[in-house]
C-alpha cells in the first residue's frame, strides 16, 4: 500500500518487483484488497512484450483517515482517504477548547462520516503542546491550559475502542502534512514552524519526523529569544513565541484576529495599520534570529513559515532570508510558506492516522 | 565484521544466524580475514550439544586507522587498531597549524607507524570549521584562518593513494567517539559540545552523526548568544564561542591556557585566582543558555561537555543543569562530561578512518 501511495498506479508484476515479494503472494494481497475497497483495476495496457498488464490503483475513498487539529481558538477536522484525497475539512470557532470539547466534536464528526459510508481506520489529534505518544496524553499545553490530560483514553472509550486513537504534537503533524502534501514535498530536511498563538517546530531529517529522547524534540517557542517584557504563558518571560506569535503581533498591531477569520482579510486590514510595518520588521528580525539558530543546529534545506505566518509572509520572509545570509551556516537554506496555511496540523493528522494502514501495522481485512 | 566489533567474540554459526548469509559463505569470509591478520580463533568451547564450536574475535593489532585532530594551537593523532584498542596518542603544540604542517604530521606519523609493522586501512581528519565532506575539503575554519583548503587531495598526494583518506567536522569525531568508547557509549541521542577556542555541536540522533542537508549541522557557535562586546574570529560579534569559548575564559581570567599544558594543572591554576568564580559563573551561564535552546530542538537524552570544559565541569556543570531545569522541556536531559577530553577528536577520527572497513565498503583482501 505505501508503494501504491508513493508511486501512483502499479501492475501486480511492478508491485512483486518492487516490494521483493512473489507474485502470487502479491496477487492474494490484492484480492484481499479489492474486497476491502481499499484498491482498484485500471483499464490494461500492452507493455509491448507478453499479455497486457493492468495497473491497480490505491481508490479507497471510503476508508479514511480522520485528523483534528485542537488550537487556542479553533477546532480543525480534515478527513483524508486512502489514496491522499482529501474528503472534508472543517473549522469551529472555540475559545480555548477543553477535552470535552474535542470529544464531543469527534463524536459529531465520526457519525456525520459513517451516515456518508465511510469507514475511519485510524484518528490522530495534534496538540500544541508536550506530548507524550506514547500513551496519547498531553502532558503540557500551556496555551490551552492543559495539563496531563489522557486524550487517547477518553477518545477511545467514547469510540468504544472501534478506531485507532493517537496524539501528536501539532507542529510534527504539520510537517508531516508539508513533507507528502505541501511545499516541502520532496525535500528530505526541513525545519517547519507553526505560526500560531504557540510557536513550534516540527524537525524532518532524512524524510522522518525527529522526534528526540522522550518525544519534545522541536519545542523551540519558549527559547529565551527576548527580554523580561514579553510574558509567556508558560509562566517565563522572553519566550520566543510570546515575541513573534500571534499575541505579539495582535498587541504591536493592535489589530485583534482570531483563526475563524479570513487571513487574507486579515492581512488587507494589517496593510492599512499605522505602525504595522514597523511591528512586522521587529517579529521578522526576532523571527530571522531564532530561524538563524535552528539553521545553525540543523542545517535544512528549507524553513516552512505555517499557520499565521503566512498572509504577512510577504513581511516576514525577506527579514528571515537576510539573517540566514548574514549566519555563519545558513546561506544554503531556502524560507518558504505553507501552502497548507492553517489547514496544516490537521491534513497531517490525517497522514498520521493511516499510517499504521500503509506500513501494515494495522490490516484492512478481517 | 562490524558484528564482531560490537558483539566481540562470535562462532561462525552464530556469525551466520545474525548475519543472515549461508555459513558457508561466512566461513570463506573468515578465512580471507585470517589471512589478512582481522581475525583469530580463541579456544573452542562445548555448547552443550553438537560439536564445540570455536569463537573467531577481531584481533587485527597490525591494522589500524589513523584520527588526526588539527586545532588551534596543536595537532593530536590517534592510531586505533581494528578491535578499537589504542595503539598510539601523540600531540605536538603547534600554534595555527597549517595544511603544510597537517601534511608533514601524517608523513611522519605514517611512516614511524608503518616501520612498527602497521598497516593503516584509512586516515580522517577532524577539523574545527565547515567541511564539505565528500570533497574533503575545508570550507572555512575561522580559527585556524582556513578558507577552501583541499586537504584531502593534498593528503592523497603526500600518501600517493595508499591510504584512504577524510576529512570531517572536530565536533563530529569527538561525538563518535564518545559514543563509542566514551561516557556517552550507548545513548542513542545526544550532542557532543567542543570546548576549545571554538565551539561546535556533534549531534548523535538514534546512535547516527545528524549531518543536516549540506553537512553543516551542528554549528552552533556562531549563534548570537552574546552581546557586541564579544568579538569573534569569524568576523562577527556576540558568536556563542567568543562568549564561552577557552579564549573568553582567558580574557576573563587572565589565566593563558595552552592545550600542551596539562588541564588539571590549569584548574588548579585557574582556582587560585580572585574573580574567577564569577568568571566562571558568567561562563557556565551562558553556556547553560545554548545548551536548553540546544536540549529544546533536539530532546537529547545527555549533554556531554568536552574539551576544555572538562577541567572546570566542577563549576559548569549546575550552572548547565539549571538551565535546563529551569526551561520547558530539559528536564530529562543530563550533564555529563567528556572522559576523553582533548583526545575525544582524534580518537573519533580514527574511529571514521575504519568505518569503512567495517561496514564492507574497504575490502581487507586484494
Amino acid at each position: 500500500m505505501r508503494l501504491l501511495r508513493d508511486s501512483g498506479a502499479l501492475s501486480r508484476s511492478d508491485l512483486a518487483r518492487r516490494s521483493g515479494l512473489a507474485k502470487a503472494t502479491v496477487g492474494t494481497i490484492i484480492g484481499q484488497l479489492q474486497q476491502a475497497g481499499a484498491v482498484a483495476e485500471g483499464t490494461a495496457e500492452a507493455s509491448g512484450r507478453g499479455r497486457p498488464s493492468t495497473p491497480v490503483a490505491l481508490t479507497g475513498h471510503t476508508l479514511a483517515g480522520l485528523g483534528i487539529e485542537v488550537n487556542v481558538d479553533y477546532v480543525a477536522t480534515t478527513a483524508i482517504d486512502l489514496a491522499g484525497r482529501r474528503l472534508s475539512f472543517e473549522e469551529r470557532i472555540i475559545n480555548r477548547p477543553q477535552m470535552a470539547d474535542v470529544v464531543r466534536l469527534v463524536r459529531e464528526e465520526v457519525a456525520r462520516l459513517e451516515a456518508e459510508g465511510i469507514t475511519l481506520l485510524g484518528l490522530t489529534v495534534a496538540v500544541p503542546g508536550l506530548i507524550d505518544r506514547v500513551r496519547g496524553v498531553v502532558v503540557e499545553a500551556p496555551n490551552l491550559g492543559w495539563t496531563d490530560v489522557d486524550l487517547a483514553r477518553s477518545l477511545r472509550e467514547e469510540l468504544d475502542g472501534r478506531i485507532a486513537v493517537a496524539v501528536d504534537n501539532d507542529a510534527n503533524c504539520a510537517a508531516r502534512a508539508e513533507s507528502l502534501h505541501g511545499v516541502a514535498a520532496g525535500v528530505n530536511d526541513f525545519v517547519y514552524l507553526t505560526g500560531t498563538v504557540g510557536l513550534g517546530a516540527g524537525i524532518v531529517h532524512g524524510g522522518e519526523v525527529l522526534r528526540g529522547s522522550h518525544g519534545l524534540a522541536g519545542e523551540v517557542g519558549h527559547q529565551r529569544l527576548g527580554d523580561d517584557s514579553h510574558h509567556c504563558a508558560c509562566g517565563r518571560r522572553g519566550c520566543w513565541e510570546a515575541v513573534v506569535g500571534l499575541r505579539a503581533l495582535e498587541h504591536a498591531t493592535q489589530v485583534p484576529v482570531s483563526a475563524g477569520e479570513d487571513p487574507v482579510s486579515y492581512a488587507e486590514r494589517l496593510a492599512e495599520i499605522p505602525g504595522t510595518y514597523r511591528a512586522l520588521a521587529g517579529i521578522g528580525a526576532s523571527l530571522g534570529r531564532g530561524v538563524a539558530q535552528l539553521a545553525a543546529t540543523l542545517d535544512p534545506a528549507m524553513i516552512v513559515l505555517g499557520g499565521s505566518f503566512v498572509p504577512i509572509g510577504e513581511a516576514l520572509v525577506p527579514a528571515v532570508e537576510e539573517a540566514l545570509a548574514a549566519s555563519f551556516t545558513g546561506r544554503g537554506c531556502s524560507v518558504a510558506l505553507s501552502t497548507l496555511g492553517l489547514h496544516a496540523a490537521s491534513v497531517g493528522a490525517a497522514v498520521d492516522a493511516l499510517d499504521d494502514v500503509y506500513a501494515g501495522r494495522r490490516t484492512l481485512v478481517a
